[in-house]
């Protein structure tokens, strides 16, 4: 394993080591009858926002898309390409989740460039990417308290990949005849709590 | 959290139980301090291939992108949406990672739709978005025995994936420097085991 | 005037009796020396919302743009048609306005067709016109009263607008420097008032 | 108002003390029951071109397009930004006008940049704009004599606009029938004097 370094070898020798022995059940099974993921979570890319973590999930559980900020664009049928709008189509019509979970979280760097910015470096695609957030950032920007700006901000790009969800009919759909839960939460790294939206203007802590 | 059902609760409930006494230490730096991942991993989407899991990762370990198939598209700085390449430039110049992995794994259901076609369903999305490996599966699939298709076409698309990364002329130029490392990783989910690619043609167990 | 109707004729009438006579010196003068409007002003179609009534303008004092839901569309020097952007160039670059102002208005027909659809018989040109508005509108929608809603939308497409023009770089700078100024007004059609855009969330009295 | 300087703030006092004392059952019923103008119409940002002064008109009557030489594209129903043609289809479908109404005006710096070319400062926008009307312009300025070419390219550019008004089915077909009415005008600023477009190849006066 030459070019994969230490960090990762160890992981992955702890995995073996540790979980193996009690999980080769299951991952024989997801293997030979596929899987059945019961929930398709958008989250960002952040490393200390991993769902597998916070969700203390098992193998099959979670179908997975994890982007800057967790950003669902809207309905494009359009023949080009849109990697979270196929991830989303993969899971709801051919493996049939029952809930999308939207999950954005603290210190969101994503958010944090559609409030400052997008640093120069990043302005090939980080800009683009993050310019589907910004107006909606920068509206919260002129009617939030600063000092509850971030957090507003994150959660506002929760509601609006929420909102895009529901531009795909067969979503809209699925959701109106009760067969998919669509919800949003956020997740404090350094309270390790999650929070939920609800109709009110902010995130409400979890039950 | 009347609107998210009982796994994911369920699941949230032991990492606050299980887990959370023992990390919280490690969240709060990380609220602190900011981010400092080792690796960016491209990975599927499939919750029988999850990252975290395999790698037996802690928070701050992964930078995580997660899609159909585990596909990089090419370098294409045009102004438009590519969250791929959103958080490739994110975590290669921003955040410095010093690895980019992309991990394939067996039965993925985007490779599958490659060889045999995507059902009509999700021929909006899933169609143009497996449309990028297609070409390299059909020659795989006239050029391996049958009975090796489907792993075969699936390190196939890692391969692919590995070198779109070099499209990015800020990936090339740092790897040719010897400050990142590109990675190209099978999970085998009913062996639970990685093999990894190098010069040869079929990928090798990992050491 | 056989193909302008009668309240057109009646008004032109009035205009050449009652206002001309007073009004025939100022406009040679301007035919003579050219424009000069101190205000370029973005302002709704609705015919109830006029600029030249509402500040009781003389002829020559103000350049008005006019469109649904008087929105200014971000900066995009792509070669293609801009119709507010061709005359934010003209009225800045060429007549240098100091002042800009949008001005919303109560019981706004787009904005209403953000909060609630636009009907299906104005889907080709209202539809794609007030997406431009719509992010903003829906989350506004989630975060204030229901009895706000309308206002605050309304509101909330002013500020938008006013986002926008410091997009242009031609805008911003002469903003930083101090030689124009972006004004955002709301037009409350029951009450003949104006409420001003300031650094507070919502819109507050004129002095 | 600290930010909306001296001119806009005596004109509101002057409509506040002046016109609302008498307006304000007007506005208050137009607020109750929704706009219903007779007449939409597309003029100039010229400011001093102002229809609600040409026409002494009341709030209510004139739903209003005002941009850079009161053009009209035609119809292009792409799913792109349309600013004429969602005000045209908010006014002919939603509110039902009765005539449409194109009115250029003398001393026009639009139809003066088809003329002699749009000054580089305003390339970005203005020229993409107005070349819209420059292949009918340089037409006029090889068949009319000089010293009438301004005049006759602005009248010009109000056929161009009624051409294309009627590429719109929807308008077309309103006209075949009898419900819509399309009109041409030119306001001549020295002499207060409107003309009209008839089917002589010159404008007349307006009896």
């Amino acid at each position: 394993m030459s070019d994969i370094e230490d960090e990762l070898t160890a992981g992955y020798r702890r995995f073996r080591a540790e979980h193996w022995p009690t999980a080769h059940a299951e991952y024989e099974a997801l293997a030979t009858k596929g899987q059945k993921p019961h929930t398709l979570i958008v989250a960002c890319s952040d490393s200390r926002a991993d769902p597998a973590l916070i969700f203390d999930a098992k193998p099959g559980e979670l179908f997975v898309v994890r982007n800057v900020a967790n950003l669902v664009p809207p309905y494009e049928p359009d023949g080009k390409l849109h990697g979270v709008s196929a991830a989303l189509e993969f899971g709801v019509k051919v493996l049939g989740v029952k809930r999308i979970v939207v999950m954005g979280h603290a210190h969101c760097g994503g958010v944090n460039a559609m409030i400052n910015g997008a640093p120069d470096i990043v302005a090939d695609f980080v800009g683009p990417w993050i310019a589907q957030g910004t107006p909606v950032v920068q509206h919260v920007a002129e009617t939030v308290a600063h000092d509850q700006l971030e957090r507003a901000a994150e959660e506002a790009i929760v509601r609006l990949s929420i909102r895009n969800l529901r531009t795909f009919p067969w979503i809209a759909e699925r959701e109106a005849r009760g067969d998919l839960k669509l919800s949003g939460l956020h997740f404090g790294i350094s309270e390790g709590a999650l929070t939920v939206m609800t109709d009110k203007p902010r995130f409400e802590p979890l039950a």
